[in-house]
């Protein structure tokens, strides 16, 4: 397994390796590997001949009030489990080699990233589009995958591969979940004990939903209610958002009807900030 | 020659030379070719084995009151000279196969758009930026090919290949002149035959500066006075900007000293406006 972090020396082998035939799967992460990631690795693994795990905590993704310094980090495990899931490359540049001094090109996105996490994190998904796009181009994967567990992100990604041609197939892995049906999250790690023992509510309340719809709610409001009240029990939490959106433009919605709809949270706890989401139907299973 | 208009045709087969090692040269153009436009054919001929060109009139680079629709065309004529340069695939999209209707994925530059053509444009480098990313990912060229006419633009193209990691090298082609010095451009077309003859003052003005720094002058409101004194014959032509800025932040400089200058020029003539620059240096030639 090759450790890279120079973003020159990475191109010229992946670019190497694409005029060679070789199908590159790409998984960004931002480190602190847990299963969630591992099941990405699977599926790029599965999907391309060689896979190129990325590693970088991008500061730019970081408002200047978030958890960038307290972003948790383990290099050496990260590495142990990269090597024992057959990744090929791992590449994890230090920012300077990101972003020069003088850097002044981003990517921007005007519409879906403005609801949701955009509304509390207003530099965030410029930041991971930007960061994206420089990985596509030094990592020229042929497949990139993402976790479903960040639903606005990897919608955003599909529109940025849409609207600027990148050749590049973007994949999605399930939301990976602990026994207690917590979304697994590098940032669980922060999370005090008593913390963690409330986050399980968050699921809950997304299950709420989807039962709501089963027994024939159809009105958002009354859904979100219901919700609500189970969260309630997090006492420790504090509601960031619970949305209903239509699952492509992410327009909020007031009735579950035809088209598919998301359900995204977020909940502030001290420590970390957490979401999670299902996707429903009208006719939700 | 191939003649394409669809995104995905193209990108399918730049894909497939790229997997057989084929270097692929990329001319951006909007069409209306013209002996500017020939010789960065010839520089990607020269330094590729397969030339593409794009011709496009690409909407989102004009403001709501520039010259959209008086732009020149001429596919025919542009086809021929094509076909008679050895380009091996021109791309000729509509603008709704470049942009969906609810496309919302754009590229921005702060630092180096901000001045110069930026300021009476200030929608221009945004559009040109993201569609030069697009035809990137379309052409997915090693090598793409620029005049030097368009000052700003090229040195904007390079920080976005830079910042955003595209394994693309730019190339610069020089000014191509007209016998009477104007510089050549599509635009020149639109120019009323009286305009077009008070037009060579543009190169003329220039030419002072260059002179008057040959004479030992290193004051920069002082060549621009002189230059302005000779642009005033140009009685038809209203002075957008007459700028020196350091060749490489384009930061305005007061005094030509060691580093490279970059004097650049843009005047409103009714019917089109026209730009034309030099660069020079202390000991400037």
């Amino acid at each position: 397994m090759d450790v890279l972090v120079d973003p020159d020396e990475v191109q010229a082998k992946t670019f190497h390796w694409k005029r060679e035939g070789v199908r590159i799967g790409l998984v960004p992460t931002m480190g602190f590997l847990h299963e969630g990631h591992l099941s990405l690795i699977r599926i790029a693994r599965e999907k391309a001949d060689k896979v190129v795990l990325s590693l970088f905590v991008n500061p730019t993704q970081f408002g200047p009030d978030e958890d960038l310094d307290r972003y948790p980090t383990s290099v050496e495990r990260d590495l142990e489990c990269c090597r024992k899931e057959g990744v090929d490359m791992v590449f994890m540049p230090k920012p300077h080699a990101m972003y020069a001094e003088d850097s002044s090109v981003s990517i921007v996105e005007k519409s879906l990233s403005r609801g949701l996490c955009g509304l509390s994190r207003p530099v965030h998904f410029g930041g991971v589009l930007t960061v994206v796009a420089k990985l596509f181009n030094i990592c020229l994967p042929d497949i990139a995958v993402f976790g479903e567990k960040d639903a606005q992100q990897i919608r955003l990604i599909r529109r940025m591969v849409r609207d600027l041609n990148f050749p590049v197939e973007i994949l999605s892995g399930p939301i990976v979940r602990e026994e207690d049906g917590v979304a697994m999250s590098s940032r669980n790690a922060n999370l005090s004990p008593e913390a963690r023992a409330q986050a399980p509510w968050i699921r809950k309340s997304l299950l709420a939903v989807e039962e709501g719809v089963l027994a024939g709610e159809r009105d958002v409001e009354k859904l979100k209610t219901q919700a609500k009240q189970v969260l309630s029990k997090a006492t420790l939490g504090e509601l960031d958002y619970l949305e209903f959106v239509d699952d492509e433009t992410l327009v909020p919605v007031d009735k579950v009807a035809e088209s598919r709809i998301l359900v995204a949270i977020a909940v502030q706890f001290p420590g970390a900030r957490l979401i999670d989401n299902i996707v429903i139907t009208n006719a939700s299973n």
